[in-house]
């Protein structure tokens, strides 16, 4: 029997090993150094009070016979469902509750998704990009037609750019985008989507960072666009909109309408999830139903308003110093030129050398990135201030 | 673009369909019956004490900045690892932590496993079955060989009944057994293995039921068998165990030595794992090691003995009236030959309209299963020692 012989296509990802070992080594060198990490890509703020409360309820539930629940409905309870499809409607986008999908997270199900996709399909993946995006295509035997973005596009790469007579089956759009922060406008999107049903492909929009928009005129979902029922799958999650990165919960939204050769997308992840999964634990679902009440909107704005007031302080530096950004306006990375035409991981070496601030070499994120760097802002206030304060000095001299 | 085409050759399953609606017009003709559901494959006694203690402390964890908890690794929290490898070690079977994946069911994990094994391989499957395992293999577009059980092998298929020239690249094997209860014993298993072994398959073991098992002869692991480390994998739930149908978490066990096609399935589970999740939440698994200590063993224990006493009442009944079955004893099934020739529908129509008990008609596991009964021993006691009365008093007339 052979296995699964697509694995071997797979590339070893040094990005985060390389960092470690280079902390490592640094810290060997210097002991007891204090360090200030800019380039976790993790929430620090616990969660919040109304969440802690729906969990600790659940918990309680699950402890009492007459109020214990068994197995759950697999698509998502019921509540929950029609809780998020009044979350799409309060931005006047329409997504019915079986719509609605509950997850254990984004990247459980960008990796899941593939199944009802098929093997042997074109994937066109922007870059720089997400890696888990590609690995799960070379996993399943798709090709992948990368697209590259630049300064010189905003990090906004446009169908117009696509090379002759490439065509894609399934076309993935991250906006806001890790790691570049940038965020595609209403009329970019519908570009994209006009695209996507001129060829027949479907669009995986992954969301995950829409709470992060304080842009009014930015779309949150794709949803937001017209003809998008009958092209786009989107994947949101709760883990930088509340702190659920070790707690998973997330949702996705397949339409209905969606068909593709005849056979409606919808109903096959129905098939999909009622035989590959017994639903997301009850006591989860709880905790993340509690995100969505006002108290529970009001308490992770909140939060990610030190997170926003991280970004502040890191690009006024960057504002000050004149270094290119995209960015931590209306999302949680910053995204910049490395200055004096440094490469990503000479860049990442000097900055760990003269003061001590980590962040991530774009070059990890596909060859584009080379020569720009990201920086994340769900770092401790103090330690991005500190951060902050020593890169302006770094680069004032 | 065509989607995944291998999902037009899925059947629906009308098994719990067809009995709800059943269910649903017999209450509307009979308004307030009392009904007995011995059919129910969920548990229904809450979660023990020491879990329910764990999940507090835990979700007080991610509410305080300096225990928060994060992303989780992929594989599963080192902790959790190695104490399920300390519980394999416990009867002496030697399984390194390392070797264990933290999943979150076994049904999440039987869909997501088929990944490592890619496309249009060939599945044996022995039915009576689970029937997501059939799905899970036509969505993948694998061919699927069917072996029948009966009652003249006992429900326990051997090697030796394979069709002539008929090969496997994977044997699903589910002891002890949902639907039938059976369970192999270490020389049935032995045969089993020698022959992945011969034919070059892996084995994907189904342990759900392994702490149903108290005749101490009677194998709870596939690793308890010689040659089992070069050809098994093993996929091991909690839902029952521990009660977490609607709180899930279960793991699975691939050894570092099962290599096929020169490839290392261990270390491309760990690959798919890093690339497809972001692990298991925090929470649950801190519930979930709270299982394996004493405190926990002990309850969950207690637990399990009052599905044993519901099962005793059900077969001392069917003893009574020489009704033959399988199961019951090493496991929370009872699979029984329908009196009087009578047909699974049949039978189930004549014991809901004569005594109102309900169980699942054994023609909705595989077209073997027809003639047969499943009763599930994970009801109430009281529904269950009634459900007992009223089958004796039925039968004896």
């Amino acid at each position: 029997m052979i296995p699964n012989e697509n694995y071997k296509n797979l590339k070893d990802s040094y990005l985060f090993y390389n960092i470690s070992c280079k902390i490592n080594d640094y810290l060997a060198a210097h002991k007891g150094a204090r360090l200030y990490r800019m380039g976790i890509g993790d929430v620090s703020l616990p969660l919040c009070d109304a969440v802690i409360k729906a969990l600790h309820e659940a918990v309680d539930d699950q402890s009492k016979k007459e109020k214990f629940h068994g197995y759950m409905p697999e698509c998502g309870d019921p509540e929950l469902r029609r809780t998020i499809s009044e979350y799409y409607r309060s931005r006047n986008t329409d997504i019915s509750a079986d719509e609605v999908f509950v997850s254990s997270g984004a990247s459980d199900e960008l990796g899941d998704i593939m199944d009802i996709f098929g093997n042997y399909k074109t994937a066109m993946i922007m870059e720089p990009a997400y890696p888990a995006y590609v690995d799960a295509n070379i996993m399943t035997g798709n090709e992948i037609i990368r697209l590259s973005a630049g300064k010189e596009n905003g990090f906004l790469p446009m169908p117009n750019e696509i090379p002759d007579g490439r065509t894609a089956d399934i076309i993935y759009i991250c906006s806001p985008n890790n790691p570049t922060g940038a965020v595609f406008t209403r009329e970019q999107l519908k570009s994209w989507v006009d695209y996507a049903n001129k060829i027949d492909a479907v669009i995986i929009f992954d969301a995950a960072y829409e709470a992060f928009i304080e842009d009014d005129t930015l779309p949150h979902s794709i949803f937001e666009i017209e003809g998008t029922r009958d092209c786009a799958i989107e994947i949101c999650s709760l883990s930088k909109t509340a702190g659920f990165t070790g707690t998973r919960c997330g949702y996705t939204v397949i339409p209905r309408t969606l068909y593709r050769g005849g056979m409606n997308m919808h109903d096959m992840w129905v098939r999909n999830r009622t035989t590959k999964t017994n639903g997301v634990s009850y006591i989860i679902q709880k905790g993340a139903a509690a995100v969505f009440t006002p108290e529970g909107q009001e308490q992770i704005h909140k939060n990610i308003d030190v997170y926003k007031k991280n970004a502040a302080m890191l690009t006024e530096a960057f504002d000050k110093l004149g270094i290119w950004y995209c960015g931590g306006k209306n999302a949680p990375y910053i995204w910049l030129k490395c200055p004096n035409d440094m490469g990503s991981w000479e860049f990442f070496d000097y900055l760990l050398e003269k003061i001590q601030v980590i962040g991530t070499p774009g070059a990890g994120f596909g060859s584009c990135g080379e020569g720009y760097f990201r920086f994340s802002t769900f770092g401790s206030p103090d330690d991005t201030r500190e951060a902050a304060k020593r890169i302006l000095e770094l680069f004032s001299k």
